[in-house]
Parts: C-alpha cells; sequence; structure tokens
C-alpha cells in the first residue's frame, strides 16, 4: 500500500493540522491545546488527580507531571491536597484558570466549525465515530 | 462543547492509538513509524532531497534533519551528493534500507486491516477522505 494511503500516515498529518489549527486559535488566551485538555477535565469534572486527568488525555503519568507543573508555574492550576486523604493529590483551576473557561470554550466552538466545514452532516458523523472508536474514548464520560 | 467530543481531543487520542500499534508492530524490524514514513517515500519516489521528505511527512525541516541523522546512524539510509548539483543532498535507502521493503509493507498492510477492522467499507472510505482532506494530503503523489 501507498504511504500516502496508510492510516497512521493518514491521522498524523490531520492530526498535525488540527493542532496547528487549536495552538494559533488558542495563543491568544496563552495556552496550548494540551493545556486546554487539561483545563477541559477540571471545568467538566470538578477536582481530578493527576492519574484521571492523564487517563482522560491518555498521557503516561510520567508526562502529565511535566505538563502540570507548567501550567502551575503560569498561574493556571493548583495541586491541593485531599483533605480526607492526605496521601492523595488533586488538581484544581485557579481563579485565572477558572477566568478563561467562557472566552476559551467559544473559541474551541469556533474551531470545531471552521475544522469540519468542508464536510457533510454525515460526513462528520462517522469522521467523529470512528475517531471516537479508533482513540477508544469512553462515551460514558460525556 | 465537551473536550471529548472536540475535534482536537479524539484526533489526539486517536492518532496516539495508531501510532503505539504501529510502534508495536514495527518493532521487529527495529525501526519507528516516522522511520518507514522516510523509507516509504524513498521506496516509492527514489531518491529525494531532505525538504521533499519533509513536505511529504509534513515534518519542520528542522525536524527531519534530527530523523535523517538517526536513520544514518542505524544505517538505513546515506546522504549523497547529487552530481548534477553539488550543492543539492539527495537521501538514498541502503541495502539495508531496502531490504525492509517486502517484511515492512507486509506488516503496514497487516495494521492497516486491523485498525479499520470495525469498520463497513462505506465508513473507511469517509474515515479516509476526511483524514486527507484535513490533513491536507494531496492525492496526485498517490
Amino acid at each position: 500500500m501507498a504511504l500516502q494511503s496508510c492510516i497512521n500516515y493518514l491521522m498524523t498529518v490531520a492530526q498535525h493540522q488540527v493542532h496547528q489549527a487549536f495552538s494559533a486559535g488558542l495563543e491568544q488566551f496563552n495556552i496550548t491545546p494540551g493545556q486546554y485538555g487539561v483545563l477541559g477535565c477540571l471545568w467538566e469534572q470538578g477536582p481530578c488527580t493527576p492519574k484521571e486527568i492523564a487517563q482522560i488525555l491518555q498521557l503516561e503519568n510520567s508526562t502529565i507531571s511535566g505538563v502540570l507543573d507548567r501550567m502551575q508555574k503560569r498561574g493556571l492550576i493548583d495541586r491541593v491536597v485531599d483533605p480526607s486523604d492526605r496521601r492523595s493529590v488533586r488538581v484544581v483551576p485557579t481563579e485565572e484558570g477558572l477566568a478563561l473557561k467562557e472566552g476559551v470554550l467559544k473559541v474551541i466552538d469556533q474551531l470545531n466549525v471552521q475544522i469540519l466545514e468542508g464536510f457533510t452532516q454525515e460526513q462528520r458523523a462517522v469522521l467523529l465515530d470512528c475517531l471516537r472508536q479508533v482513540g477508544r474514548v469512553d462515551r460514558s464520560g460525556e
């Protein structure tokens, strides 16, 4: 099979283009697409453990701690000790991390429209379902 | 919109799963999915400049030179000076890089079947077309 028909090639270049568009769109908030991923978890689910965030974003535990370090330094999140279990750390958004929610979500909606605008409703449904299945995304969390 | 419905989230986790499967499948040849990308260019198109490879794989020029350095060290490719233009470097596969072709392409076909086996013929066609369009893949090269 030709390289340019290979699912790994097509998935990689498509992800690259989407990631570039999201990076550019989120630049005005000085956050990366990965940082939006972490904030999205916290906005939707409230305080999370680093492990819970890593599972949703499919990151290694070693990767998530670097991501959280940078976000804490940037003033977007805090790590707090769970009062009911002093060995457990929870990640919470700071005031700044909460204040970004409305503006960021508006841009996220616009980026999704922009990237999918060339497709019919049916093509979009197939694309998103296939990505969900290949990405092993648990729909119960939606 | 929910994080888990966002195109950047879905594309990133799907790409991650596909990349993991390809990494595991290519491990027996001691090459990475990115290295298969470079070899795929050379097997299909013959000698290429680093810039041509970077364009096909949508990599920055700074990234491709590191990729080529590792592949040259590993004995998969050589850089040769173009006899008709001594300022121009062309990348060619070594004997080892050529010898891998048959075995690697067989595994690439199997991995594509494996990843897409849960989908109908129509779903596959929509998925691949959407990825090609989002990834801005030029079909003329196929």
